[in-house]
């Protein structure tokens, strides 16, 4: 392989002659060889892009950079933004905690590329940008960083998980509608108990997601708040006047989302509560979709020796050793996403406990697991929508089968009988492998002629 | 010991003769000796208390309970909320998972010591009132758990957790505004960095809490809303009309709280989200509040041989073996409260996922870890204000000889020589063990006097 | 209430006067109400109560401590192993998280105890026993306290968590036996699979239980290390030579278990790692015994409307609305259990991540889990074995009826007729609604003599 | 694109012409669109193509199967552990929970792949393998994908993490003797106590890893256990006889690690505790690694304004904006990496609690989880080893300085004139800033010479 040599504040640095980046991001690649390469998420480096852009912009307007070097900063964050240079980022999450290299990385490729748009070789003659004093002007790792990590959660939130989410919820909602006369039994303890209808309970589901988006849209004006502007500390040293709140304007009007400079800047750096706070927002989510599926999935098992109230697409040939076999597959799917997202939020949970003095040094591995968690719902609720939730359908003759075996229709006599008398009944009919009917009317407490009139399981829902 | 029988529909139990409980409580004794006795918090019981109360009333007003019922029924609530029979709730948190033992548990007592109040002995005569028809009329333990497991989480966040977190923000606070003018080393990745004040510093902490408090707060409309209504799975079956509306008014008249009827009864019964919502942001609270006490430890360090930038009151001999030792007492005592939050917020989110149909059954232990929680988070805190945070104080004199030592004061140099001039004054200073300002001059890139007026501390926060 | 007047190198503390406790002991209670009173768990104390014995005889031998000042030490300890002080003991988890608090009141109680026995009045005369000099020589804190926490949880581990999942495990195992004959249907996916027999079923649970007390007992080498003798930061500063390995003898000698000093004390004080070792594999179970609890109750789940395999003990009425209603009620205490264990497991793992150089101050927080699981476990083994596994029965007419309905006997023919021309015969059958065997033969694949001979739901196990 | 016409038992599929694979993994591509593709890690896809050959060479054995097909099986699987197939694996974690689709994915290729090998065209003529009948002969999705992972996670733990940690382990204990006359400041609640060396100080490291890879190392024997053999629920269906055993040692001859058939084939497709041991060690492991990480980065922290007792390799510069700055970066890496197996840990107990029956169906969840935690300890390990451990150095003078300033020396005079003056002393000499020695002759309580004798820093490790 071929290689140039680029400087930095500790020497030099051999570095593939075909790569746009610098010494920084060499270094890191060398020390950093910790699991797969390149697994910094890309999103975090759009929100890199965007950034940079808006304090080019800032700076520019309000810190005296040229505006020849404002355009040339932007116009490499743009092609950054269209996907021109997404393997020139090698990094790893598993680096400096503060994010240091990545942002240095995203310096190192704006300069390069820039000398490159200047019409000059890497590497050759004065450098047309600083990736320090110029790309990284008014900035510091230490702001950009967690700025970049909002800006790529906030979007993810807002427009994979939310939309996600929503599908599936409209989804069961539909089907809610659509099931509102199936009557059916009820099963509490998993156990045989009074009916509702099918309607009613898809509509526990839709309350469940409407609760977890609700939740999840709570937590996102924290996580607009961006830290730019408050560069090593907090204090924002070496930012000229006006500088936080504009960049912050820039950052909205570049993404279309209301993005503000943050209320505190101290604690934007040496704390990622916002990551925290939407976070768990997402693990609500995952609890909630853990049981929709879970009890999807039981609805449907059989198909002849399960409960089987209710049939779901058969996607794919389910055993490599049953023939004809079936699963529910998306049930799977997504119930392992659920998991993974448990597990996330402590790891964030844990990193976010952990910040020292005025920064806190988990940042990547807070930001990639909230990225994984917003990416993995959103995906698995629109998988799970297409592919599951809107095949589902009631299988009438087994829910009618089920529904007028189950002893806990005699829960309509309490209010005729006494709970008492009700629960001998209910009891000896069981003993007795009999009907409620037949033993309600032997042991005297109801006629054949009351029993049918009271014991109406369309009245018990 | 003595015993009287008792009867429920399974048959005979000998209870203890000077018991106010009844069969099922002494069946669950009996089958679950899992754990300490009376591991179910009080809390719910009286929880229990006020939607027994409520009911009763709503009953008499909707469903035909005789008023003198009702006024028995109120009348044992009552009591038990004055603490009068806190010895007669046995049970474990560790029993059936939809409680239905701690809410029959309830139902005895009061219709026993109804009995007792209506000059009768238990166990001879008529039952005043019936356990199941008259004192969980309209009810069922899978509405009334629910409901009296939000009543003792609502009340517990708002009396104990919010005020608590309240005191100490608010010392906080106060110590921040008293702070803002001692200027003090910043540090990043535990290492010397800019300067900022000692109040920017706390101002950090104030914003951590503020945000960890709305987040709180935003979870109480969804621990507000009451399963009372929807008894057996959801339906209102054997609810009078306008049942449910009406029994969470007088829960909020009862307790002062902005109770109200859940928005849907089948996932108030099957999901606990609320639990899981409401968890999360205390979870974010132990978040931040590791994150500051931990910060307190660290600047407190020493005396004589550690950070020591602030001091803190000397509460108790630190030692059993070292004289004179004082340490962070206050800091250990609530990031032990962080650790076991983090802990019971993944308890609370394995028993909420795993819900089946109509019923989830963790019940009992979701509400046992959402108590601890809140009541630990709110005692913790308020022991933290008043006997740490309320007595910090600066050391100024090790504060401004830390300061002065920090090569990291060379930043505010680089908008004046860049970036890269100001890096090799640091480091020919660090590697000769001199100040940054000989350096500076050594290697010509400022005066002494450009030094003395570009690099001033108090200018940098 | 009457107080005297206790004293410690701080000054003077009011103690009530009926208290053995001293100023130490004082101080914690005011400066840590956290919770309720009392929650340092008692087995911790008793385990101080030994490491005090302990010490006294190896002082006594190697360290100058009289013979009498031994004698009334050991007096004192067995008196507080018997029970007769527990009331003397009322400090919180939360405080100094070296536990120092609480050492310090088992070193008071001892003194106070002993000048009583010693025939005077407490605070009166000069003082029998020093706290510090005498009943702590030769410890710290540091070393006394995870010397405790590993002589309570060690026994725990063994005196309940092993052979309450032992007799568990015996349970499962003796049901695998006596099942082994019947021929059922398998499930995977949830859905309906080839046959196994339900005693191969429950083989897996004892298989489960099996690795599960084999990955425990592998934990108790690192358990069994105690610390004494490190002293202040492990260097073992103060204590006579020869005193680690004879104390940690005595220790064993004492409890009947074979305790021994630790490999390095540096480790034992400034970490934990033994606790989140043992607690690792409580949760290891907690992860098998909820799967197998779920299970139990799937099986048994109906008694019309659901799977109905199995039939587990009626124990107690299961629901305060539903007349005769019967749930999984050991099923879901331990399930609870199960997920409080899950939550636990990352308390101390939080706890055991945060030490800071030569002490972990997470030792209570830790402590307190990892004794608190190992009870549950154990304890809800018991119940659960006695309650519901040992009455487990199959029903027998159910589990021939859903093992005759499977398609997925078709998996029989694989070998004979490969497996597409298989999954024709079960996709046309699931389509029609028909038996196998008329569409095995309906196709041609094979004859009914052949079938017959083939699918033998008995052969595929 | 290009597609041909695949074909299962569900009917026809338009694969990509180019590729490999067939209908069932087209599919699998098509309705799982959740996260990146491909993300089913490579590592399972090895450990089912030893196990793919290891059946083929025992169906030839012992089940007919013929020569020719076991030879071209074996060459495929040959040529995919060459990792030249490395791109027709396309699917993702979050399929099925069986992972049946990755299973059939390796069936497929392999088996057309045979066919091109066999001279002819992808998609013409007859099949020269048929996926199921003779790639997945003897086998299931659940046997495979259970073997594939302990395979591969076995592999990992042995080949990668064990290394790495004993890398880190030798490192930090060659240390540990060289630095064991460096007398040093002890530190206990982050305060001043009494001195050790630092060689005792890492020594407390080295155990801990130690302690750590002895639990690793146990739970080996249950994760060397391979299902393979138990088909679709355990009972071995459709396998010939000594099967399983057989298939075992060909998987341990070709892989060189000591694998063998699972003892209860049940647990081994209804459960995956051996995952949850062995990551149950992982973790462990993670909370010490984070203890020393941390610890190692509190005693390199300054340069100027911390502790600084020890110095640490600069590896790269430190900030972007801070000119000089150098930072404990290896540190922030593994203790994020700490944080993420802390939480995978949950994810991984998440799923082994919810297996259904005879099937787990979180299994590729679970088995990328292992092996990425066990690939980030192992190479976080080397990178900590090589890039911080192998650097570090005291910094003498800083050493000396703190060690002479502390007044915690004093604990050495407990045995001499008492606990109580000892702290009288220190107290004296807080309070005025003066020494130990100058407060100790003006209290009276020794003379200067007793205490130059007594108090000796270096007599105290």
């Amino acid at each position: 392989m071929e290689y140039r040599i680029e400087k930095d504040t500790m020497g030099e640095v051999k570095v593939p002659a075909d790569k746009l980046w610098g010494a920084q991001t060499e270094r890191s690649r060398n020390n950093f060889k910790i699991g797969a390469p390149g697994s910094m998420p890309l999103e975090i480096v759009y929100g890199f892009a965007v950034l940079k852009k808006a304090a080019a912009f800032t700076n520019c307007e309000l810190g005296g950079l040229p505006i020849e070097k404002r355009d040339l900063i932007a116009q490499v964050c743009d092609e950054i933004l269209e996907g021109k240079h997404d393997d020139q980022f090698p990094l790893v999450i598993w680096q400096t905690g503060s994010g240091t290299q990545s942002n240095m990385n995203v310096n190192e490729v704006i300069a390069n590329r820039a000398h490159q748009l200047a019409g000059k070789k890497i590497g050759e003659g004065d450098k047309t940008l600083q990736p320090n004093d110029d790309v990284n002007k008014s900035q510091s790792s230490n702001d950009t960083f967690p700025t970049g990590m909002h800006i790529a959660g906030y979007k993810k939130v807002v427009e994979v998980t939310i939309p996600g989410v929503r599908k599936l919820r409209d989804t069961l909602k539909a089907k809610s509608e659509k099931f509102k006369k199936v009557v059916k039994i009820g099963r509490t303890h998993l156990m045989d108990a009074t009916p509702l209808t099918l309607g009613q309970e898809f509509s526990g589901y839709v309350s469940q997601l409407d609760h977890g988006l609700k939740a999840l849209e709570a937590t996102l004006d924290h996580l607009s708040q961006l830290a730019l502007g408050g560069t090593a500390v907090g204090t924002g040293l070496n930012t000229p006047k006006g500088y936080s709140k504009r960049v912050a304007e820039y950052m909205a009007k570049f993404t279309g989302h209301p993005f503000r400079t943050a209320d505190n800047k101290f604690e934007a750096l040496a704390a990622h509560d916002a990551i925290v706070e939407t976070h768990g927002a997402l693990k609500q989510l995952a609890v909630s979709l853990n049981k929709i599926a879970n009890d999807i999935r039981l609805l449907a098992s059989g198909p002849r020796s399960g409960i089987g109230e209710i049939t779901i697409p058969a996607n794919e040939p389910g055993s490599s050793i049953m023939p004809g076999k079936v699963n529910p597959t998306q049930c799977e799917a997504i119930t392992m996403v659920c998991a993974q997202v448990m597990g996330n939020d402590v790891a964030i949970s844990v990193g976010g406990m952990q910040g020292h003095y005025e920064l806190n040094v988990f940042k990547p591995v807070m930001a990639a697991n909230l990225l994984q968690s917003a990416q993995l719902i959103g995906d698995a609720c629109v998988s799970f929508a297409e592919h599951c939730a809107s095949g589902i359908e009631p299988n009438q003759k087994r829910i009618t089968e089920l529904l007028n075996n189950s002893l806990m229709l005699v829960t309509a006599l309490n209010t005729k009988i006494g709970y008492y008398k009700a629960a001998e009944i209910a009891n000896t009919a069981h003993e007795n492998g009999t009907t409620l009917k037949e033993e309600a009317v032997n042991l005297g407490y109801v006629t054949a002629q009351e029993f049918d009139e009271w014991v109406r399981p369309e009245d018990m829902v």
